[in-house]
């Protein structure tokens, strides 16, 4: 590295930043960006260098957007008076590609980990709970990961939810569309044995 | 997507632009870069951004460079008389790695390539020819890749070098240092048998 030039060497560094991209990684990218016309590296740094700043999160349900109310708050389209409660701003984008639930989201930014440090008062619980009445809530839908963090987050949203009236569901855990028996992973078939439903 | 704010969907799409970073890894790195203290995505982005217009070739080894000329020609440390002709950039930094060169290098920036298009007048072989005489050079080290556009290229080269009276070599293609014979491909293993050595 000691013969690559310093704007290369630093540009090289900087992608090597983010996870999953080492160093070679980030040689080969820089080098593919030297070979496009010029307007190429001006459009994709300054997307990076503008994104953070012009990001801010949703008042009302905590997740990333660049308005408040996010624009999912603020459709009129969207069904109200039950939330789904995701972990990441991510796992709304799957949701609404499955094209199926039509109410409102709420992120927790995270999962309940006492290993990291991440207890109930660290995610957006308390700003979950002060929607229930204004909104008139009467179902929440928990789709937190299937993992030990997501099931006690789902376990601890419960406890807290249903004593206020409030129908608690979970999406269903099972076997994966598709998945052959024979190669479905043994929590998966766990889980789908467990909640088998009578046809 | 519909559901992601416009500045996230541009650093997303941006970062999609690179060769082997499909929306799903643009995706994780975007929301990665959220979650950075406000630092990274500038530092990142700037680095970027300036990069290519840091960068200019070196007017005498045709390398991608900092200032003219570039270090490894400036340098008084190098053996003259010596070149090693290299396809990219990238190349020097693998022969620099092995800290066993300590000659001139010269950048074709391509190989031979008549399917591409790219003949010997697309390369940087004139500049290659114009430095014979005033770095009085009496060796050409050919480290162009192993396959059919390298070996081509090389050929061309010492065809066009050796009538001059120039020494030329090419670097030793063989079984690489560390594999066991039994799992070398068979091209390696046909280049050490066509290049095998008195012992």
């Amino acid at each position: 590295m000691s013969d690559t030039p310093d704007p290369l060497r630093r540009c090289i560094a900087q992608l090597a930043r983010f996870p999953g991209i080492g160093e070679r990684t980030a040689t080969r990218l820089s080098y593919w960006l030297l070979r496009q016309p010029p307007e190429a590296a001006l459009a994709i740094g300054s997307a990076l260098m503008e994104m953070p700043a012009a990001m801010i999160r949703c008042s009302r349900c905590c997740n990333i957007a660049s308005v408040d109310p996010c624009a999912l708050c603020a459709s009129n389209k969207r069904e109200d008076g039950i939330l789904c409660v995701v972990e990441r701003p991510q796992d709304v984008s799957a949701i609404e590609g499955a094209g199926e639930y039509l109410g409102r989201y709420h992120i927790l930014e995270g999962a309940i980990s006492p290993l990291d440090g991440v207890g109930p008062e660290q995610l957006h619980i308390r700003e979950l709970m002060a929607r229930l009445d204004p909104e008139a809530i009467t179902e929440v839908l928990i789709a937190t990961d299937p993992d030990v963090e997501g099931d006690a987050t789902a376990l601890y949203l419960a406890r807290l939810l249903k004593p206020l009236g409030v129908k608690v569901t979970r999406l269903a855990y099972g076997i994966a569309v598709g998945t052959e028996i024979e190669y479905a992973d043994k929590s998966s078939v766990a889980r789908a044995i467990e909640n088998r439903r009578e046809i």
